[in-house]
């Protein structure tokens, strides 16, 4: 297939080809980067929304509702769920999905599901332009679901422009530690599982340690109750995701963030294609293995071995 | 402070130096290079062991008791807590560390924390850089526990060779999901807190779940019941550990692995120093700060930008 009827099809809304475009993101195909580069002055249009926080605190059931509530409003929607813990990607999280289903048959959601096929690094990559080919795809809304709730997931999210951090009541102390990271992250906090004891104590407790946030900025972020399940406070979170867009751009922050992911984004891709670049050249070579069976053997050590390859590689380019 | 000075401290012992050289390396500190360059031969002695597990299991009390027991078998141990979720170390993890106080006043333990000061892949590299550190600084055994279970923590436990994963009886599907990633890198599994209802249960689900698995080698990680709180199922567990090492080095297993980690180190390294070389060419100049506002602005597309300054600083060593 040629490059200009990939890069149509998708701006055209052709599902399919949405979908096999994302297919090549993953299996970090140099054409795929082809066909991002075509597409890039489409996008930008899409208000990209994160939603993470610990297992079993109802992300996807919120996901869904959330969902259900844009299309009210006449919002088209994009989701790419992320497990970075699962080497499985399309069809791996759909005992999970089972709840979405009822947005499978209306042709204004696009539901995608990723996970690591190689390093970590390969997949917030990936994310990230599954997301802006959804976005150049026309979708008003991506939203970007992370299973689990580490570093990695950090990582994944720093795409959003509005990150929502779900929690439950009463989870305990070491969720609380690997959230750590997490919390400076969120936009709008939501405590799922209203119906469970201790739901109005776990707010309190939220909005008690952003009293004491030195980092605040002009939005401090909401701290709403939720059952995803009976589809209760979906309004006013839907509410809160667009005052937080309107105020992103109202107060300039919306062009900060795009001039600092682009930042992030060149520096990411330089590395990678420049990385690939010296790898293709060494890999398989006598002189290569040679040099790396000697580190096994303690006969050189790597950080010598690595700035003397690097200097013969950039060298090389001389001639 | 010369680096043959803190070279023949490490060496020699001095642990403040140890812990000098670990803190040049979270700072990525260029000198720390330089020292570890020089440590390198001496290294490749210690037997790297790594504790993984969802948070709860009880992985700082059983790496206590291991310690412990490796004591009263006239090893030395040094200890590395990694936390992907924290942009803390040091003294960060000490509420949880308590309990590895008794080990503190030993000389021949050494115990170190490690957050997330930069990206994820930095992480890595520092504790893999720690790790060395403390090998050639003379412990027999050095001890990797991350907190979390996500695809980070695979990540940093990839410096180990023995890798014990952990779990405690009855936790729940959200927890087994979020292990998907982890349990093929289990050489041993711990059950914990044996007391506790369902135990018995799942041991016999991990087995099964091995009875199955198809990339099964020689090796059949066992899966042994403990209580570290009280002490129960340690021997047992330290026996394990130490016929792990006796089979990776009998299978020919230790040296495929060392050589394994000697390329991904090796690839690590020139990824880390090829794109600090591009960046510092590229940070702060107008030009490229021009290219980021273009990209946010969508006059340019990223990937195309990243091209032609790849190949322009390539060329630019042609002078």
């Amino acid at each position: 297939m040629q490059t200009a009827e990939l890069v149509e099809g998708v701006l055209s809304g052709n599902r399919r080809l949405l979908a096999r475009l994302i297919t090549l993101i993953e299996n970090e195909d140099p054409y795929a980067m082809e066909i991002l580069s075509e597409l890039f002055k489409h996008t930008g249009n899409a208000h990209i929304l994160g939603v993470t926080g610990p297992p079993g605190s109802g992300k996807s059931t919120l996901v869904t509702r959330i969902t259900a509530e844009l299309r009210t409003r006449n919002k088209s929607v994009g989701i790419v769920c992320v497990d970075p813990s699962s080497p499985f990607t399309g069809g791996a999280l759909l005992g999970d999905r089972i709840r979405m289903q009822e947005h499978t048959l209306d042709s204004d959601v696009f539901i995608r599901s990723m996970g690591t096929r190689g390093h970590l690094g390969g997949l917030s990559r990936a994310t990230s332009d599954a997301v802006r080919a959804i976005d150049a795809f026309g979708k008003d809304i991506v939203i970007v679901e992370t299973v689990g709730a580490g570093q990695s997931e950090v990582e994944v999210i720093e795409v959003a422009q509005t990150v929502i951090v779900t929690d439950v009541p009463g989870s305990g102390d070491d969720i609380q530690a690997i959230k750590a990271g997490i919390m400076e992250i969120a936009d709008i906090f939501v405590v799922n599982k209203s119906d469970l004891a201790g739901a109005d104590k776990k707010v309190v407790e939220i909005n008690a340690m952003l009293d004491i946030d030195p980092n605040m900025g002009e939005w401090r972020p909401p701290v709403l109750l939720t059952n995803a399940v009976k589809g209760e406070g979906i309004t006013e979170l839907v509410d809160k995701i667009e005052e937080h867009m309107a105020f992103l751009k109202d107060s300039g922050l919306l062009a900060t963030k795009g001039l600092q992911r682009s930042r992030d984004e060149l520096e990411q891709l330089m590395e990678y294609k420049l990385t690939r670049e010296l790898l293709a050249k060494l890999q398989g070579t006598p002189e290569y293995e040679d040099a790396i069976r000697r580190i096994a053997n303690r006969d050189a050590d790597p950080y010598t071995v690595a700035e003397r390859l690097i200097t013969e590689f950039l060298v090389r380019h001389r001639k």
